[in-house]
């Protein structure tokens, strides 16, 4: 494996060795170790100083069911802090099939104007062709003329319009094996850094590539065995090949922890209309594109993505998930999932973060620019960005930015970023990890609804929190899936099988969590050096005064808890 | 002298006595101090924890020529750090006479809707009056209200409609002696903060109330007659009546530190067209109204202050000072005083810090909002603040928000907040100034621009900033405005002999320097415990980057420099 270097000032490419410190890491672990070692925590996040990277985790490449994902990350504009981001599709695949340990793009163009980046095995390495024909272009768009150009072999990752306009919501929009644009590393505005680096797409070409190799392929089959035969029999992969992440609207309701209007109340009177049991009635009664089931990396297993299409047959957009059900229906006051998947798609295809940008419309609908329950009026504000506006930019900034310049209070969200689809105040250890974690508030950084607690008691939620946080980070950096827990779970000695097979490291049992507890040690160490302090690892003071319906619980922990939580790392 | 301290909620005042650690601090001092024991550093600064605190210097109430200043302070809604502004006018002196150390007001008012509140010495003490009258009306208008309600006694300070927009660029304005509300504590958004308690207007009615007691009224006298004498023999008094703040135009730009065109120069073509000497000429010749020599508080021997009249003899703004020609003027490329003056008045109506709004607008001209030099543009975008729209907001959040909404990354700003007409990488010193105070960055914190020291070293800056700041602290904390420090460097024993005079305190000689020492320290401790870091302690990188001409010199000095400063208070 190698580390392909990106100067986009002189538009070179150098191919460096593997430093012996960045051997053993890969994916969110790597990328905070090239942080701390490269990237000026002081920096100005959209400045030359500020570096993009894409590393995929350390087992990716070998098509382990839900263990291909990418990890992307650089100093967040949106949280001034460390940043990763990851997703599925094809691009972690390719790069490892490149032997691409890290991509590491840095600089600042000499001159404006967009690029696409063609990176390959052969000779040329790295070719800038210009983007000028791109630019403005939704990512829908963007991928057909990329496909047309470079063919259906290859991996993209890409921006779109708002990324091109330095939203800090903008993400970055991978294809997926079907080669739309629909895996988006979205959170904390990893597409306004892509198009300082003046790129509008990145071109993985892996001709003449091949698997990462496998140092004992006998022992890597059997602990890959044993992990797919535990998540096949798993009883919440079958949930989620049925229903997805839209297994949750009515779970999270019935705790009293669906965000609805602004997260004024945990529960929603139309949960019904948009539970993922409605939505997969909907989508096989309307047949034609419509599937309840998809695979977004190939081999997975689990599929728990899905093409959601109309009456007329037509995909309205694919996958619609929970958090951006969550977070632009019940937040939104909308019940329709239809005018909430013509919303996801506008905003998918300007390349945001469906999160950050329904937490946005909330904020905006407590100033009183949108009516909750309006999705005619919601998609007019999504229209905004598109166009530009100062509107637009507000909202493109995200919630925090919203609920500043609006002067709204009420703003859901911790180091800048919106939270997703939990209610704190309602699921108190997922409030803890809201709160602590270095990435800002998010539901890939440890979500404990799961956990069998009293999740309204303020008591012992940081013991909860502390083990899904290093178990994310665990796996953000193996490059699996949320989801592949449910198997890795079941197949307690897999992880470090695995490793050693691929490998030939010998690892402890505890691999995962001790990979999660070396990133988070790295990643807080960043942020310390980035000016964060414990005011960084608090939920916003309202949610702290204001009891949420219909629990009538405020967010409690003590703040002994959250400063202590990582004391032992 | 008593605290007077005023709930919002339950609409009551409670009259105390004076802490014992309290008692020897005034001004400046005493906000750090009340902070420190009061305010929880982490609060919302909008929410119901932050409190708004008034509290003349200590040599406030005796008429001492230009000694009468009013610091009012809370948590900034702009910097997120700790705030203190102060202002000229009445409020200072009547506070004193009516015995109010220190007044604090805090809570959240239960109903929405705005009040006067009457301060007064009679029985009923505070007294609410609805301000629905006044509501959205601006400062002029609203001064013009109330003298008819409350008479020409009293002392006011008030919000406009910025401050009830909540807007971060919002000050408090206090009436001067001829009861024009033009004396504002404008930097740090404390008219918005002012706004959460539900308070339009203070009145402070010192009818029965006498000038605090003086221990040693010879001895004062003959300090106050040393002290008089020597501000009234220096050179620079006598520049100041004749150009009072506009003094500074030619010699900045002399300097090639005159902030042109957003910071993208040092030098103005056109400084000849906006100079104190132009204005002088141009306000002898219109006659009228004009007044070239005005004084803001009554006693004062400066008279500092203008009145800028237009062509037909008619007032335009009063007064017009050098910040506001620089960051309104050179900073947009704006040549015509009357121009300038315009926006000046509508800026002052609205309640904002012309600073802060000059700065925006020249972010906004970057961003493509508006051409520099034009002035009906500008008139128009301040327009869009009174109509409170969503671009109007955005500038009216100060220039950090304006450069990150719309994705500028030339933001002149330190801790979030613009500075004021001194290009740090021209004078150096001031730089360091405006990096490392506790207060973001600002002119009255510490200017450099007389030291006999070559500006565009980057070596030893930090020594020529460091007692420029702790005197400057020193004077906000009696009430001293940075004028009278002519007179007192002159009379070096005039303050420990007014103090003594006054208090009976016996001071060292350099008393002015530790109680600037003092506050800088509570200052700086109460940041540490907001979240601040060094971080914070930085101009902008793209200062350290972008060379500024005509000199051609980046800010460079050492980060060293700037993380030591304070090392031995």
């Amino acid at each position: 494996m190698q580390i392909w270097r990106i100067n986009v000032n002189t538009q070179t490419l150098v191919k460096e060795s593997v430093p012996t410190s960045w051997e053993e890491l890969g994916g969110r672990a790597l990328l905070a170790r090239i942080m701390l070692d490269e990237v000026e925590p002081l920096c100005e996040p959209l400045g030359p100083k500020n570096k993009l990277i894409f590393a995929p985790g350390l087992l990716v490449g070998h098509m382990l069911s839900s263990t291909d994902r990418i990890s992307i990350g650089a100093k967040s504009p949106l949280t001034g802090g460390i940043k990763e981001a990851n997703a599925g599709g094809r691009t972690g695949f390719h790069m490892a099939s490149m032997g691409i340990k890290a991509l590491i793009i840095e600089g600042m163009p000499a001159a404006p104007g967009l690029f696409c980046l063609h990176l390959s095995l052969a000779e040329t390495g790295a070719v800038w062709e210009s983007a000028s024909n791109l630019t403005g272009l939704g990512v829908y768009e963007t991928a057909k003329v990329l496909v047309q150009k470079y063919g259906d072999k290859v991996a993209m990752a890409m921006i779109g319009p708002g990324g091109e306009m330095k939203l800090s919501s903008a993400g970055i929009q991978n294809i997926d094996k079907d080669r739309i644009p629909s895996r988006i590393a979205a959170r904390g505005g990893l597409g306004a850094v892509m198009a300082t680096k003046g790129l509008k797409a990145l071109i993985f070409d892996h001709t003449g590539g091949q698997k990462p190799p496998i140092q004992d392929v006998e022992s890597f089959k059997i602990a890959q065995k044993d992990y797919t035969t535990q998540l096949l029999a798993h009883p919440q992969t079958a949930l989620y090949r049925d229903y997805g992440t839209q297994a949750m609207p009515r779970m999270a309701d019935g705790f009293g922890a669906l965000p609805t209007r602004n997260f004024s109340s945990g529960h929603f009177e139309d949960v019904d209309s948009i539970s993922g049991e409605t939505m997969r009635d909907l989508l096989i009664a309307r047949a034609g594109e419509s599937n309840p089931t998809h695979a977004c990396m190939a081999g997975c297993t689990i599929r728990c993505s899905n093409i959601f299409g109309g009456e007329d047959g037509k995909t309205i957009v694919s996958p619609l998930e929970y958090e951006t059900v969550g977070l632009m229906g019940s937040n939104l006051g909308i019940s329709s999932l239809d005018d909430i998947g013509r919303m996801n798609w506008q905003v998918n295809d300007l390349g945001l973060d469906s999160i950050e940008i329904g937490a946005a419309l909330g904020v905006a609908c407590e100033a009183g620019l949108m009516k909750f329950g309006d999705a005619a009026r919601a998609l007019e504000l999504i229209d905004e960005i598109r166009r530009n506006t100062p509107l637009g930019r507000i909202l493109g900034m995200g919630a925090s930015t919203t609920g500043k310049v609006l002067g709204v209070e009420r703003v859901p969200a911790t180091k800048g970023q919106a939270m997703s689809a939990y209610e704190p105040r309602a699921i108190k250890g997922t409030g803890v990890t809201f709160a602590t974690t270095p990435q800002g508030a998010d539901h890939t950084c440890g979500l404990t609804i799961r956990a069998r607690v009293n999740h309204t008691d303020p008591r012992g939620q940081a013991a909860v929190s502390l083990p899904a946080q290093l178990n994310m980070a665990g796996y953000d950096s193996l490059g699996a899936c949320i989801f592949a827990g449910f198997g890795f779970a079941a197949a307690p000695t897999a992880i470090p099988q695995l490793i050693k097979a691929r490998y030939g490291w010998e690892v402890p049992a505890n691999y995962l969590q001790e990979l999660g507890r070396q990133t988070i040690k790295m990643e807080r160490e960043w942020n310390r050096r980035a000016g964060f302090t414990k005011k960084d690892d608090r939920l916003p003071e309202w949610m702290t005064r204001e009891p949420l319906p219909p629990l009538n619980t405020v967010f409690d922990v003590s703040e002994e808890d959250l400063d202590t939580i990582f004391d032992n790392l």
